[in-house]
């Protein structure tokens, strides 16, 4: 090979760009077990102090993406759209924006990772559904899509396992937060996924990774060129994650607030959001000549109910009880409930977001350790979101949990992510910013 | 324990000084095995970007120093003197310095590591001595310093067994090359190693790693610090290694040098420097008032042959035949001879020493791997050295190898590491500094 890990290690260390020969190396050497942990490791540190450039980045991306298998969506008619967020609290958009364009036509073809952190992933929320299977074969997944024009499913291990093994370490290494080794990590996927559109959610705030704005603009900037560079029509929308999305947080009860949506109750913001996401979808997959068209076709297929129905085919395409759309008993129950209340009159400043998961992964709703068990019917409701005046002793959060102890915990948490003032606040935009 | 090490690799990312009680969790789990490989090559990464300031430096070399056994040299009589290098090419001032202390009455208890570079180490120079035993009993030890004022030993694997589990993985994550975890590495053994004061040979220039006088000067400084806040005597000197040090690159050979300079006919560099080293030990040993007293001791430990008898006794004390001193033969024999010769008249302007150690390394004399096999016979003698003029055709390089392949590439290789020019050079100083 000529190519040498340690030299490999130390040019990085050193600043200096890595060649396209020198990037497949480690990335093929790495998921063949040839390139032990501890290197990787080290490289992935030195890379989180020097980065790696555009033309680095799509190099890692591609030989992350080759590393697996591609799925071949091919037999699935029209544009197909893929939707990615990069997660926030309370985020069920992706359960209301998908059958609102599969509704206008557009073909979602989706896979989904499992959550690690404050609530489930979109794969773990799907399961709170009775019956729902989220792993299919290939050939039923392509066969749902030109059936229903929906179906979301679990990822397999055999996309991008490069990616895979690379999260997993970093991880472990404190080497999650640098631009390239995200953007890489997503679009490896979404790229080797086989849509041929994708309409990216990029969160900013204190309930994602980005805090500040121009971070979020930075990576969704670097996820669109990646996309293009990979020759997918990619856009990147940039989202506020101050605060929970919506007022459910935890699994059962995001699929019922996305249900509760899709039939003309939802929130205000998770309504919003979701016929923006849609908006683009239809966009992007040729349904609408803009968003803004793509986003009317979105609010009819709201109004109409045909995207509640979508909903509907899509639970009962993949084994899943269409009940759960009328009657929230047949959800998983709760065993155990608790309130926290307001403690003074004023104005909701703010919900820290990051605060309000961490309450609802102590309720269960979330995993600490990838392999975690869940449980799917624990989380919050708030009763108030930013912006809304309360009164002394107004409910301000309800958990669920298996035991007394922790919903009363994870009540109590959830209150202390509220901060309550006299004045009504700013209120921030809920998007942020649009990269077309 | 409380502590996470993900959330010490993250602070240490972030640019902030570990608390003694991280320092400590890192070291300990590490050295027991419960903290992996990859965790700890991220967390080296992450110092070489960030450093160390003082008071982490100090922790993390008591945290090394205490992973082991200490050697317990209370039961001999005297200030014992430590002398360590920093690892030259052709250095093998230990082997005269050292018997030189002692013929002043300093107790010399050197434990030493082997060679990992372009030549072995003071252990492996001392095996080319036909029987001479480089592992002792501590009993044997205490007793030989006792009784002949000098004994030279390998390492053992007890002392200090965290640096030499983090030393190997630094060497194969490109992180080998920062300040606070090179004198962390080497203060951990020498404060280990139980003598009272030690005498530390920093190098700089071309065949060290420091390359610049204020690199040399900023180690030097801070392995004075470490020695001092253990609680031991500590002075170091900046010397230079721009050439090669004598005339001798190679085990036997440079056995054979060392033997000579102490009959008083060494080349003028190592002399001097053997000298420098020596009264510095008899300083630090409390066997002269300053260094120039030291000095002068050493210079009539030299003239008077004590010296040389001192080797001698050091020799026979440990199984070696002393007859070396004598008879050269006894030496491993060299297989296969190269002559290298200058192609022009003039001045040598300088002889690179990375260049020349590479070439005694291609010669079989040193190591490219651990545990790699050292051709004690092979390497390089210098026919000129910098400063002196030559004609053409002049013998500059003799090389000793195995095959005559390897003596003909080696010879070629030294040569190449010449410059030649019209004008006498500007000379660079043998000691650049000294820190008290």
């Amino acid at each position: 090979m000529g190519n040498n890990m340690v030299d490999i290690i130390q040019k990085k260390k050193d600043g200096e760009a890595l060649s396209p020969e020198e990037i497949r190396f480690f990335v093929e050497g790495y998921t063949a077990g040839d390139i032990p942990d501890y290197q990787a490791s080290a490289l992935l540190m030195a890379i989180c102090f020097r980065g790696m450039d555009r033309q680095e980045t799509f190099l890692l991306t591609e030989a992350m993406r080759l590393s697996g298998d591609m799925a071949d969506l091919s037999a699935i008619k029209g544009v197909k759209v893929d939707k990615h967020s990069t997660g926030g609290v309370g985020d069920k958009t992706t359960l209301i924006a998908g059958p609102l364009a599969a509704a206008c036509g557009v073909p979602v073809a989706k896979m989904s990772g499992r959550g690690l952190g404050f609530t489930g992933g979109t794969v773990d929320k799907l399961e709170a559904i009775p019956g729902f299977r989220t792993t299919l074969e290939a050939r039923e997944f392509v066969e749902l899509v030109n059936r229903r024009g929906i179906s979301l499913i679990g990822q397999t291990a055999h996309i991008a396992p490069a990616d895979k093994k690379l999260y997993a370490l970093r991880d472990v290494t404190a080497t999650v937060m640098e631009p390239s080794l995200i953007a890489a990590s997503i679009m490896s996927k979404k790229l080797a996924s086989g849509s041929d559109a994708i309409v990216l959610d990029v969160k900013c705030g204190r309930g994602s990774f980005n805090a500040t704005e121009k971070d979020a603009e930075r990576l969704a900037l670097l996820l669109r060129d990646l996309g293009q560079d990979g020759g997918k029509r990619t856009m990147a929308l940039v989202t506020d994650m101050e605060q929970p999305l919506g007022r459910a947080v935890g699994n059962s009860l995001e699929v019922i607030e996305a249900i509760e949506t899709l039939k003309g109750r939802g929130p205000e913001d998770i309504t919003e959001l979701s016929l923006v996401l849609a908006g683009y979808m239809v966009y992007a997959g040729g349904r609408g000549e803009t968003p803004e068209e793509g986003r009317r076709r979105a609010e009819e297929a709201l109004r109409s109910g045909a995207g509640l129905e979508k909903l509907g085919q899509l639970i009962e395409g993949q084994g899943g009880d269409p009940g759960v759309l009328e009657d929230y008993s047949l959800f998983p129950r709760p065993v155990c409930k608790a309130e926290a209340r307001a403690e003074k009159k004023g104005f909701v400043q703010g919900i820290d977001a990051r605060a309000a998961g961490a309450a609802s992964q102590h309720a269960g709703a979330g995993r600490k350790a990838k392999g975690d068990a869940i449980d799917l019917a624990a989380g919050l409701l708030l009763g108030a979101k930013t912006g809304e005046p309360v009164e002394k002793g107004d409910l301000l959060v309800t958990a669920w949990a298996a035991t007394e102890e922790k919903a009363e915990e994870a009540a109590a948490k959830g209150a202390a992510a509220y901060v309550i003032g006299p004045e009504p606040p700013v209120l921030r935009p809920l998007v942020h910013s649009v990269v077309l």
